[in-house]
């Protein structure tokens, strides 16, 4: 029998545990479910006769010995910062660990050491990163096998909501994974490179050059770019390649309606605000505008960012009460931390609502003289709070991944990402019979 | 004889060496200037019978102890981050230390080891911080002594050109200060307080929030806000004050020029850029625009940013030679440091430009009901480009302090700044002498 550890039971890792505990049987597999509030790991558990839930703590060092020495294989879905603790222990130990995070300096350095032990370090085996490692790689070697070069990639990914009709959120948009992160969303230097032009944009003016992307059946989406998309040239070996662009996709208008936050200098995340105890959403607003006594926020708002009072981002403002002499319930904060404080208010999804993953990616080359090019697409939508499009994606990567290693069937040992095929080729297959289809279309461009 | 050593003979020190060596056979000194130059120095001293010129490396122990246990007192003139080196020697071989740099926290934490030892730490006794202080604490206490409050307090500093008919710079700029501190000014955010309600810009609106001010006899200015205004509440004891403001002064067009750059990501020391080797200036610029072979660099320029093709801003860039083929000559470099290697080719002031430096206050506060502003203004033109405006500003009310502290009249012990009448009454006195006048006005606002 083998012995799994999956570290972390948050909404993130509900799709995975439920994956390995329904193969378990048949795979002769135990699942061990360790979160820092027990109760939380036993809910997802449930009564599984193949699995367990403990209370675990990734500080206590002896605890830490003591659960991960019991297993074969460890998937860490604690914050990322606690990876390479975990590493370390799996490294003295002899134990596989598995992650859906990207690989950090710390992490990498155990690249040597767990390759002479023989254990398997996969990271970045999740969605984004993960599935867009191997949906892309796939294609990538494919016009490799026929001694091709790509001439250039563009990749997107969101995490969006699945259209409803009946909802009246402007933004199309709502909090389906780490508020934090969608707050800072984009900050730092984006670089990418166009028809052999390295590109460079600034934090703000990122979410005014937007890119419209059209997924056949699924409608229109806006793309911005993500920091450092050079680094791709290193990782699936692009050197030559003359576009080079990755980014995160949202609905058409979320973009121009964000950009107001960022404008206004509300997404900064370097400074504690003066004067929060007493700060109402409006006066939130107002602190980030002139001083005027005779003009309303409203008006000073427009006026500055150069909006129409009655457009759409005003109103995205207004649904978001930004207006409103709301209290807004912080004894302090960054301005990062308030308007997430404040998003979250209306930004949370509800038990009914269901999210939207959405992953696009081109691909250029020549053939006999002729450019082609390659769209791959893949929708994937969530069922319902727990069972989220996005828990789903992060999960089933990991879970195939731990299924194949632990039937024999992977030989990559190191610290290792899914971009080759003994990765990408069962995994997509997998994904695709759950339900998880890339569509690819062809065109010729000459 | 009284025993003073100048740590540091660069240009910002020209006309401090020249005070002290003027005055010394009067008040029995002997001035040693040491410089990691030796040249450097001796060019200073020149063939003074009252001075001397040492080659001095702050970073050698022996040598430094040994140099300043010659001393009576030290006034250092090396970068700011080398104080507290100095400052630590000082304490302990017992010698007085004067600085124009803002108090550093190792600066302060030496404060009640000083006072102890019975050893003045003058700091933030230049220009800007410097005069800037003791010009405003003069109104701010003559407010006071009437027993009432100050309601409103801006103050705006600005090193400039002297305004020159035959120069064709449409920025009427050039670096008279360190070029490195001009690129990379108002990097961070700003925070203000403007009529009790605390405001705050991001670094990419700050060139956009001008105020225009005029002086009497000088024409229009452009002031933008420096980066924090708000810790003057505490530093000038101005707790109940409803507007607090501090800012830098252009002239008139300056900034809408500099925002171009801003706008563009082109003042971000964040990142290195790639291909900066074989860069040309026009490359640079476009390497912040979107690829589209079919436009030109300055239409792409002119449409991202709303400028007018043959407007004030594309003209200022032209006269740069922004759109110019011609090599960057840097093997690499941040935006930052690139856009600071293009400027120096232009900005560069030549032997016969004269520098000149404005500073500008106002106070408003409140008598039997009515509303009284002061505002309080001095502006003051160099010589040529070794006694520029700048040095002679920063020099001179170093110069004075010594002086003052050499000949008893200076009780303050530990680490100040010169906000009290000990200071400000007769350096500002002297500085009138030597021509820096502050030309007050009052006006009733009601």
């Amino acid at each position: 029998m083998n012995r799994i550890l999956i570290l972390g039971a948050g909404r993130s890792a509900t799709s995975l545990i439920n994956y390995l505990l329904s193969a378990a049987e048949e795979n002769d597999w135990h699942v061990t479910v360790g979160d820092y509030a027990l109760q939380l790991a036993e809910e997802k558990v449930k009564n599984s006769e193949r699995g367990n839930a403990i209370a675990f703590n990734v500080r206590e060092e002896q605890e830490r010995i003591k659960v991960i020495s019991e297993a074969d294989v460890v998937i860490s879905m604690l914050p990322a910062s606690f990876h390479p603790t975990v590493a370390e222990t799996c490294l003295n130990l002899g134990k596989h660990l598995l992650t859906a995070s990207y690989v950090s300096d710390d992490m990498r350095a155990l690249n040597e050491q767990a390759k002479a032990k023989g254990l398997l370090f996969l990271n970045e085996c999740g969605l984004d990163p993960g599935i867009d490692h191997m949906s892309a790689m796939k294609v990538i070697d494919k016009v490799r096998s026929k001694g091709l070069e790509l001439r250039a990639f563009e990749s997107f990914t969101g995490g969006l909501l699945m259209p409803n009709p009946n909802d009246d959120n402007p933004w199309e948009y709502g909090f389906t994974w780490n508020p934090r992160n969608v707050v800072l969303a984009g900050q730092g230097t984006v670089k990418f490179i166009q028809e052999g032009k390295f590109k460079f944009i600034p934090y703000h003016k990122l979410f005014r050059r937007t890119e419209m992307i059209h997924i056949p059946g699924h409608g229109y989406f806006e793309g911005y770019a993500n920091r450092d998309s050079l680094m791709y040239m290193d990782v699936y070996n692009l050197h030559n390649i003359q576009t080079l662009f990755r980014g995160t996709l949202r609905r058409p208008g979320y973009c121009k309606g964000w950009d107001v936050f960022v404008q206004l200098g509300a997404t900064d995340d370097t400074y504690q605000m003066d004067g929060v105890n007493q700060m109402t959403h409006r006066q939130f607003i107002n602190s980030f505008l002139s001083y005027n006594p005779n003009d309303s926020v409203e008006l000073k708002l427009a006026h500055y960012l150069g909006l129409e009072l009655d457009g759409p981002e005003m109103h995205k403002l207004r649904w978001l009460d930004m207006f409103e002499e709301t209290p807004v319930g912080l004894q302090k904060g960054t301005p990062a931390q308030i308007l997430e404080h404040i998003l979250k208010k209306k930004w949370t999804i509800g038990p009914d609502e269901k999210d939207q993953i959405v992953m696009w990616h081109l691909f250029d080359y020549v053939e006999n003289g002729k450019t082609k090019r390659i769209r791959s697409a893949m929708v994937a939508n969530g069922e319902n709070a727990n069972e989220t499009a996005m828990a789903k994606t992060v999960g089933f990567p990991l879970g195939v991944a731990t299924k194949l290693l632990l039937q024999g069937k992977i030989e990559a040992r190191g610290v290792v990402i899914p971009i080759t095929p003994e990765f990408y080729e069962p995994i997509l297959n997998e994904l695709d019979e759950l339900g998880f289809h890339f569509i690819e279309e062809e065109v010729d461009l000459d």
